[in-house]
């Protein structure tokens, strides 16, 4: 049985992610967005019955059973813990809260309600050429030793140009093309791989920090820009440039993966692969239309597809379950979960200390939330000494 | 008056230079290889009427005033310095000899003898799409702001994979990604904007390193894979990725530039460019053939354009004079000199040394010989120090 839909947000992901719900088949229930004149707008643009701007409002429902959290990723980690607490299953968007503080609350909460999905929206995971590389690398297409992994990524700008000021325009929101698209490349080389990354080193900078809407005492200071380098622990070198600076650049992606005996590639849906003294061949050409026909202009092809094909996971996840809101792990399995999502949050943490420091960081993954109190605590405890003596 | 020619070098761009060479007038009097075999055998089948394997027999010829050398770095210096030395004008291969050391000789070399031509083999210089980029860099094209330029560059195997072991199968004879095809993104770079690095950061590997044919003792230490940003003087931020290991890869090139206004990009031999607002537009499409059809499985076509381009620059320099080797400035002023080729040099070393460290590297360029008996004369000094008192 299908579970009702909530969905916090009201960026174009969320214009992109309902059609793709309900033409597989899920209803949409509730809509939360940050201010009630957005979810009055947003719901009836959508036809969404019911809209609010206060979170409980849309977790308590009882027709609720599966969230999308679509918002800023301030409010990630605190959507997620609480809707896990009430027994909803959760779909968070990248990058899964801000920091690793943020993941870790959320990796906390779903090792606690391990019978509920918790997926992070990595929905690059479902897009068949990557699905296709991944299978090829498991075939040994490249041999057995990967050696290099070269992803660029180039982008218009990651915030509306006509509209106001919004998260995505700021660093410390969330914000940019490290957040926003590096998230991605980080996740999918573990993905691909298996292999997680020990050590990096970045470059993060904003070159645009002003455009014609945005030039108060406001200016933008989410990343246009960033390239980094990752050691991976099986001694795969990896390299990405994500560039969303460059005037009227259109989205364009490129996978490329070498190894000691080939070389995959995936470009925009679409798998090549060459193994060594033989010629390029395609391995998988992306000729399926999606179900759900998506402006390209929203949102770039390979995630809109990589979204439907997420989606359509999830429907077979839940579908052959009778019980309310029960569901079985295979269709869901290759998604990424909130551990995941804590990794991704160490390395972007790691990548951008590299940038700041100007050196290669080592990536440390958080097991322990950090004492916010550390200066009071060890006061406490030294006049809890001198007390004793 | 073209000056007759002499030849030192056997690799592929000798066989490439020559009928340029003769295309453009010149004619080619002496070749050197460094075995004598070698001189009969590519002197009979480019039909030069003088081949050796000694160095002076080239430089003391009469009839040769015009010397390429074209062979490997470790000689570079020392055949150019005695070259212009003797009263003969010089175009060395890229980089320039094998570090700062030689380069910093030969810069010494052609500040002594102003009046004789003195010229690194950058020939990316002259490519038609090159000199169009800097025209509409010049133009403000893109504002007067460059903010970032992104390189990337593939190639085939940079060492002849059916013959032995050579020179470019070695790291520290010159071979590999960084010296051959770095030391002209650097140079490209400066000549493009007017700036020079001051900081680096680089990856270089050996991925390869054995092949079918080189799998002895010597195994292969030349990179063929490379990456490495740069910090310029004037805050442009210049990203490079070069690859020669990727398996069966061709020549492409992409060399892309931002600005505050604009964005330049050139496409193998084609220049784009596309202003805020405005659509992409075809700014130069080089369809012009060459005078000397050229197989582009030797020498990457726009690497043998410039060739063709500097050799007709040589043209215009000698034609016009009627002295014996005389010259007129105008037509190579765009050349690199040996200052550049030390400049190049610096870049790399910095690069190289950013590898082995991981960390960000200053740029030093030499301005004197390091003192090889520093540890000597400090004894010396000691000695005569206490012989005063």
């Amino acid at each position: 049985m299908l579970p009702g839909i909530g969905v916090f947000g009201n960026g174009s992901v969320v214009r992109v992610l309902v059609p793709i719900l309900r033409d597989n088949g899920f209803k949409i229930e509730a809509l939360w967005c940050r201010t009630l004149l957005d979810a009055q707008e947003l719901a009836r643009e959508l036809n969404i019955p019911f809209h609010t701007s206060k979170i409980d409002d849309v977790l308590l429902r009882k027709d609720v059973d599966l969230i999308f959290v679509l918002c800023s990723p301030s409010l990630h980690a605190q959507i997620s813990v609480k809707a896990l607490g009430i027994g909803k299953h959760i779909v968070c968007d990248k990058p899964g809260g801000l920091n690793q503080e943020d993941a870790l609350k959320m990796v906390r909460a779903c090792q606690y309600y391990p019978s509920l999905i918790s997926i992070i929206n990595h929905s690059f995971r479902f897009l068949p050429a990557i699905t296709h590389m991944k299978k090829a690398i498991q075939d040994n297409y490249i041999g057995s030793q990967i050696t290099l992994i070269d992803i660029r990524i180039q982008s218009g700008r990651l915030y509306a140009e006509n509209n106001s000021y919004d998260w995505r325009c700021d660093d410390l929101m969330g914000g940019g093309t490290l957040n926003l698209i590096g998230s991605h490349v980080v996740d999918l080389v573990t993905f691909l791989t298996g292999q997680t990354a020990t050590k990096v080193h970045g470059i993060v900078r904003t070159f645009t920090k002003t455009t014609e809407n945005i030039k108060g005492i406001r200016q933008i200071s989410a990343p246009d820009f960033c390239c980094f380098q990752m050691e991976l622990n099986g001694g795969t070198l990896v390299t990405a440039t994500i560039n969303s600076h460059t005037i009227g650049s259109v989205f364009q992606q490129e996978i490329s993966i070498s190894g000691n005996e080939g070389h995959l590639v995936v470009h925009g849906g679409d798998l090549f692969g060459r193994k060594e003294k033989q010629k390029e061949e395609v391995l998988f050409l992306d000729v399926e239309d999606m179900k759900t026909p998506i402006s390209n202009t929203i949102i770039p092809k390979p995630y809109a597809k990589g979204l439907c094909k997420m989606v359509g996971a999830l429907r077979e996840a839940f579908l052959p379950v009778k019980e309310k809101a029960g569901w079985i792990k295979e269709p869901v399995q290759s998604a990424a979960g909130f551990e995941d999502g804590l990794y991704v949050q160490a390395v972007l943490g790691a990548i951008k200390q590299s940038s700041e420091m100007k050196q290669w960081t080592k990536v440390n993954i958080m097991t322990e939330q950090p004492d916010s109190n550390a200066l009071l605590s060890a006061a406490v405890r030294r006049t809890a000494i001198s007390a004793i003596n």
